[in-house]
């Protein structure tokens, strides 16, 4: 039993989730290039290997970095080009099969000046989501983009790279394969005009419902690892298949309001919520019977407060651990910065290097 | 110019802060005990002694045991006691003056039997709050937690401790001084009947408006060291009192919204947020003329996106950085691990040792 709030990941589970995701990517055509951003471990990583994965995706150059150095040679960097960090794209792109996504041939010209290795760029396109990319339905934007790339001394033409995020938003596997499809229907107008060119295409709701990635030819989902709260909440997971918990020291109970003070705040969960009823649920605590009634109902710095139904609340006792579903595991893994699993080992988190 | 992400310090404001504080605390004839959860960090750490300061507060054993590496010896962890970690709090009372908070007298004799080295004890009163702490009206369990802790081996009465976190809802100095005088009536309860014990008050907004701390005898602000937007929206400063802000690229411009993609995101800032109208901030854009219409909108786990005025647009320019004061200071240093400051230094900060 640890003392301080400890983030657990059960590996069965995670291979559960990585063979399924895997044997439907090749049950579909599609190739598998999972993104890493979410477990940011060499130790996760090699569970991939076991199923085949050669090409991975991450989310910024310090994480390519990180995995050149566990041997992956087949990289995405999914963020769009940084001009002033031209120099490290071009030592990563030395050293592996580096791609990366760019928006605008302005961007292209300024980093292709600053380089001198070879490196892929997708063209990121974005289907009404609203955050980053080339509007999917501005065919001669993208072709403009896509010439200056083939007339650049150091970039070749990756593809097209597509997150449908707006998938976040929905509350039913109906929801998320409706955004799906949508999304897919406007990637078929771009295959039409660019055919030869790959389309990648990911995001974790849409890649845990659907069955038919038509017309993408990769998919590079990230959080399926271990899923979370928030994904059982969006409807792409069951909550046994989510692969990390935290444990934390139950510290006090106030009997007055059916709470318990934990040691767990945002500092190990981060500040990500879903809606329960009229309420926030900041994690979610794993019992038995799951119940609306008991949720982490505030964090501070160090401080979580579960608000429990009365039953619950009856059971917990002040020296035990609570175990607790995050609610988004990327943050969590991201600040507590290692891994335990049950039989002792302890995995390695990019941050904790 | 960095390529990445970057918290800055300004060590100037910094120090401006702490002799505001400290010469308040003097004037007010209470002890300055300052939290040092907001900076985490020795070489911030260091201005403080530049001003009298000798005891401090810190949110955790593992911020204690960093302090007292750098010497410092009089310290209270301000949170419950963990029950589960009696023979860490054992080797850090060994080392220095250590002293933490107890709600329940169950903990204190669990405590008691597995420590042999001296500890002080606060009893944390809740004001009406709820978070954590005796309810400060109930003058008898109070009572018999002190008799608990008088006749245990270990622990003597440090006093009482008192956090009023409700200040955070406000949204005027005015809204924060009636609460804070609210407080400190209750507490002037709580001094007739244990007229020996020092009462330690502090939260940051209080601290920051308050002229006259009595009943209370010692304060424990932590935020105002660095502020942040959050503490400009709350009342409790202006922003030329912000100390720390972030250096993030700009990556792209989106003309048709107005909107604007940095590299920053939930790794980087943390998902606090406050309200503007009926949009969430994650983070305030330094601007010359500070506006509502500009702000960080939205932020995935690398990505940030900025809504901008037409005007501010207009300006920004791919390829250069965009300073942005952070939503919660405390929660952003956690994540950035280091301090640069404009002189090319680098300050540490305990997650990055």
């Amino acid at each position: 039993m640890k003392a301080f709030p400890t983030l657990f990941v059960n590996e069965d589970i995670v291979r559960f989730n990585i063979r399924q995701m895997a044997e439907k990517a090749k049950a579909c055509s599609v190739e598998f290039r999972p993104h890493f951003k979410t477990h940011q471990s060499h130790a996760i990583g090699h569970h991939f290997r076991d199923f085949g994965v050669k090409g991975i995706t991450v989310s910024s150059l310090k994480m390519a970095d990180y995995f050149i150095k566990d041997d992956w040679d087949d990289i995405t960097i999914a963020f769009p080009v940084n001009v002033l960090a031209a120099d490290y794209y071009d030592v990563l792109a030395s050293k592996c099969d580096l791609k990366t996504l760019v928006i605008s041939s302005d961007v292209v010209k300024r980093l292709d000046k600053g380089m001198s290795s070879t490196m892929g760029l997708y063209i990121e396109v974005d289907p009404d989501y609203g955050r980053s990319g080339v509007p999917v339905s501005q065919l001669d934007l993208i072709s403009q983009l896509l010439a200056t790339i083939e007339a650049s001394d150091n970039f070749y033409p990756a593809g097209f790279y597509c997150h449908a995020g707006h998938t976040y938003k929905t509350r039913s596997k109906e929801g998320i394969e409706q955004i799906a499809i949508e999304t897919l229907k406007k990637l078929k107008v771009l295959k039409q005009a660019f055919p030869d060119l790959p389309i990648c295409f990911g995001d974790t709701p849409s890649c845990s419902v659907l069955n038919d990635f038509d017309p993408a030819n990769q998919i590079s989902p990230g959080n399926f690892v271990f899923y979370d709260w928030m994904q059982v909440q969006i409807g792409s997971c069951s909550p046994n298949e989510i692969a990390v918990y935290m444990e934390c020291p139950i510290i006090e109970k106030f009997q007055d309001r059916n709470q318990v003070l934990i040691h767990g705040g945002a500092v190990h969960f981060s500040k990500d919520s879903v809606k329960i009823g009229d309420a926030l649920s900041f994690g979610e605590p794993m019992l038995k019977h799951l119940s609306e009634e008991t949720y982490v109902a505030s964090l501070s710095q160090e401080h979580g407060i579960v608000q429990c139904s009365p039953e619950v609340f009856s059971k917990l006792k002040v020296g035990e651990i609570l175990k607790v579903f995050p609610i988004h595991s990327c943050l969590t893994a991201d600040l507590m910065r290692e891994y335990h699993t049950e039989d002792g080992k302890i995995l390695d988190h990019m941050n904790g290097v």
